[in-house]
């Protein structure tokens, strides 16, 4: 996760990787051994010298190896409530995860799946959810405070046209929801036996979630492609995952095809081509194009300097 | 802000501004613009390339200029409440910001003054508080929210023996009580009329905050100087305020031995040497120390290849 600058369902409430590294342990591609926070170090904040774990975290092992890192812990929840709410559209539900946010309303996880993930959960872990684009939400905070919350948010949801709320307020429910959202993936490889997944992911700022989505699904609809849109959207952040025949080399560049229009579909949004999954090798055009030529030439720079023989691996991310 | 990696009272709520730019336009010594996270971009999170806006933050203005930056927005709070807590001691103000914190309350800020610091400001203010070690609070959410977060806070102070607790509702009264604390240091200068003051600040794992601030008072009270302690404790951050007369090497000198002790206190309790207000010059030797040679030897090359001629702020930091 920290290679990568990944994130999660709980990155709404708590931030992604980036904002819990407190330190990195990192050898460098020389051998020496960097403590990117000095030594043993765990403070909230400092203003001494360079960021470098910053610099680390999401560099994908192209500037050293990650050999540790010291993580930031938070309180666990007093009370957790879960739910799911399903919707009659992709935009009724991408409207509300705006609403709860923009009303200050502390989500701790708020996850939209659309209504072909929402099958394929159901059928992958025999869950009883209503077919249609649903948003999963989980709250934590003191029994009172969860009252308000789950009021507001319902008001909410009931506003924008949502079908019905469930509440999970068992440990064991909520773990099964919880538990059949982790597994999205392998539900989605279930829709199409003896096929490959293929994930891409972006990330827009908030407002303009909503038209990004109801168009990737549009997309995807004209694509002719099979695939299912899943994701973390209290960050605008979502997730395609699509379907490919191996054996077919015309349906695998349909895909490819499909993952740099939505790529530059989040460029033109103001957003960014990967919220979490990185560029590896397949987006480094994309990445160009989200940075500018200034922006990729001081990354080489970095590379160059903290690399300077090509070492970690090599051909990703520049 | 952005340059030195500066926070303030709200940090432990809202974050630092590291947690809070989005983007930076930089104007690299080479005369390029550079866009750190590419033009007009604005999202959440991100896992596209090098993280530039993070590295950019903080350094000085020895990477570059920042001539812009891209920030993020909170909602305001639909209800504030201020307050202060006067304490028998240190300990007692700070064990209860542990306390507090442990509690998961989500305070929006909670800074600490010593009574030489609350003193000054009941003069410079012209407020009416307690002369004694003080914590000034406030709590931001809905009605509801807020009666909990209050209550619990409460008694949190009461059971390490606090003196009282006194409300500001009105936006009025907590208006006069932050402009106290944001006058803290005229406040502190007006101690020593024809002094300058000499500020200094650290940052250190929470848990670690009682004992390093019972042992600053005391070498405050050893070394003969004027000085005033004040800080952003929910953060484990603290500033020494102290006041030299100009004409006085001796003291100065006495003064520059003070803030190096109190730095080489908090990198020993696994902190920082400053949580922020920078470097600069006079803690380069402090940064070798937090991060050692393999940290200072990365940063001097990051220094070299984005600015080869050491044009940009020259001298500091490294």
């Amino acid at each position: 996760m920290a290679a990568t600058g990944a994130s999660g369902t709980n990155a709404v409430r708590y931030g992604t990787i980036r904002d819990n590294v407190l330190n990195l342990e990192v050898v460098l591609p020389g051998g020496q051994l960097l403590h990117t926070a000095g030594q043993g170090r765990h403070y909230r904040k400092s203003a001494a010298g360079y960021n470098l774990t910053g610099l680390f975290v999401g560099s994908e092992g192209t500037l050293g190896l990650i050999t540790a890192a010291t993580l930031r812990l938070h309180p666990a929840p007093e009370t957790t409530v879960a739910a799911t709410c399903a919707f009659p559209s992709v935009q009724a539900a991408v409207d509300s995860t705006v609403h709860i946010l923009q009303a200050a309303v502390p989500v701790a996880r708020i996850e939209f799946l659309d209504e072909v993930m929402m099958d394929a959960c159901n059928r992958h872990s025999k869950l009883d959810c209503r077919v249609a684009p649903t948003l999963f939400l989980e709250f934590h905070g003191s029994e009172q405070a969860l009252g308000e919350q789950v009021q507001r948010t319902e008001e909410i949801t009931q506003s924008n046209g949502a079908f019905h709320f469930s509440w999970a307020k068992e440990a064991e429910e909520r773990s099964q929801l919880w538990a059949a959202r982790h597994n999205a993936w392998y539900a989605a490889l279930a829709l199409r036996p003896g096929c490959k997944g293929y994930a891409t992911d972006v990330c827009v700022p908030i407002s303009r979630l909503p038209e990004i989505l109801v168009q990737a699904k549009e997309d995807l609809k004209a694509s002719g492609l099979t695939g299912t849109i899943v994701g973390h959207v209290g960050d605008g952040n979502f997730h395609c995952i699509l379907l490919v025949d191996p054996e077919d080399t015309e349906e695998l560049r349909r895909v490819e095809a499909f993952a740099q229009q939505l790529g530059r579909r989040a460029l033109a949004l103001h957003g960014t081509c990967t919220g979490e999954h990185g560029i590896g090798l397949g987006k480094r055009q994309l990445l160009q194009e989200e940075v500018g030529a200034v922006g990729i030439e001081t990354m080489r720079q970095l590379k160059a300097t903290l690399d300077p023989r090509g070492l970690m691996n090599p051909g990703k991310v520049l």
